[in-house]
């Protein structure tokens, strides 16, 4: 089956969508590239870039004939979108989407999809704390993981097919189901997401440590969290808000834990300190060795060379 | 006043010491380093790798005529070394150290200092997950700050000479008091170890979602943490020890913040969670204007190029 699609139609042009149109290109994948979004300025950077083919200013005009769409929206909009374009779908095409969940996405989608067209939900996890369309560049999903989560009856071949594009795109892909993808991430990432902001927040509420302090001593731990909390905050409200089973879960055993450490230092148990320190050292070298990071020396450094 | 030394003795032989004397070669900063780790395993390697041109059998002998000494040994083990070599130093020399905590290190040195020994403490804010003393580079302290904090009154002309020598190494000097040290330190870096600590604890207990699940899609927001988390257990273990206080205060608040961003998400409030996520933002702009890290779209990343 061919990774390749004869039209690709983007709806939202934010950063996976600019960058998915970027390798597209370099991957030769797509016949014709055609994008919408909501909002007439983007669509004007995407014109002034050249980001697609053709820019519509309706997204049924931009999935008219095309034999894959991808929903490139913040989850909470996914439904609206996907009704939208609906009547405009082309019999046999295939609808896909990038959200970061997956249940919430398939629930809020699944019912627009017309009879004779394949919704297939993956999700690149791959991003910057960059957004919008000149954010994407054609690397960003080099060598990492996307998830395709096929809904109940999925067709197997639109499966593969969209597979195969993915892998042109760069990424290595592996199928999952909707619950536990759900569970991974809110696992590695939007608990992690959530916290960050957190801390980042009560660094500027607090009154006795200047902002300017924050920033400028943030190379000792602080700095990875800003750059967590500097993602796109109507993509994380829509996350929070459709992942809200599994988000609180993992922060009600996160809540759990942390006391457990917090007493610890109240009682100054530095044995359960210990422990607790050299466990988790383990889980990086763990990382280190499946390739998703390199071993270089380079927390807390200045500038890049 | 010269920035060098003539004799300088490095105590505890790990990446901050066996990078100080990396620089300081490359500086020309010291006329000889002499040094002492515990280990006799440590020693060895120091030895064989040519970290100091002399490697001591005890921190006494190490300490003996030199002008400098610097501690760089875990916070909780520093007041047991002072004790150890106050007899051995020479009258005039300047006593060092590098320890994450200000206040503490001061309460458990500063009673040994023979009359006629200055000692001004200081935190050089470096590092990597790495530790021991084959972790060194001389590279580690450049363009990175360096808190002075001297001891009450401390010698004018010493803290200048150890502000010249910090310079000659690499980093940007600012003096500071201790419990302002503490207090930045334990919102910049000391509560952000402990909740990547804990959230990278979390991912490793959950039985649902594997180690190796955790792992492979570590990229997206929980690898930053898995770095910090990765950093020497001893030395954090005495640094939430030492820093007691000044953690568990700003723990306090960061429990109350996620507490109401948890409770936004349970009642569904996506307006508290977007103007929340929108102010965090704006903080790492911040960062980056600062000169402190680069807007170079590597979070999530593969191994870089």
């Amino acid at each position: 089956m061919s990774a390749r699609y004869e039209r690709v139609a983007l709806i939202g042009l934010g950063l996976i969508a600019s960058s998915m149109a970027w390798a597209m290109r370099r991957g030769g994948l797509a016949g014709e590239i055609t994008g919408y979004a909501r909002s007439a300025e983007t669509r004007d950077i995407a014109r002034e870039i050249g980001l697609c083919d053709r820019v519509c200013d309706s997204a049924a005009e931009a999935v008219a004939g095309a034999d894959l769409v991808v929903l490139c929206v913040p989850v909470g909009a996914m439904g609206a979108v996907a009704e939208e374009i609906a009547p405009a779908l082309a019999p046999g095409a295939t609808v896909s989407d990038v959200g970061s969940v997956k249940k919430a996405v398939i629930e809020a989608v699944a019912p627009h999809i017309p009879e004779g067209v394949h919704f297939v939900p993956a999700h690149p996890l791959a991003g910057t704390e960059y957004s919008g369309p000149r954010a994407g560049f054609a690397e960003l999903f080099d060598n990492r993981w996307c998830l395709v989560v096929p809904a109940e009856g999925s067709d197997e071949a639109a499966v593969s097919r969209l597979e195969g594009f993915w892998e042109g795109l760069g990424a290595n892909v592996e199928r999952m189901d909707a619950d536990h993808h759900d569970l991974v991430l809110a696992v590695t990432s939007h608990t992690p997401h959530l916290i960050a902001y957190t801390m980042v927040g009560v660094a500027d509420d607090l009154r006795r440590v200047t902002d300017s302090e924050v920033i400028k001593y943030s190379a000792a731990g602080f700095r990875d969290f800003t750059r967590i909390a500097a993602s796109d905050p109507t993509m994380w409200r829509d996350v929070f808000m459709t992942n809200k089973e599994a988000t609180l879960e993992i922060l009600g055993r996160f809540t759990e834990e942390l006391f457990a450490l917090q007493r610890a230092i109240r009682l100054g148990d530095g044995a359960h300190l210990h422990e607790y320190f050299t466990r988790t050292r383990a889980i990086r070298r763990g990382i280190i060795e499946a390739g998703q990071d390199t071993a270089a020396p380079d927390f807390g450094r200045g500038p890049k060379r």
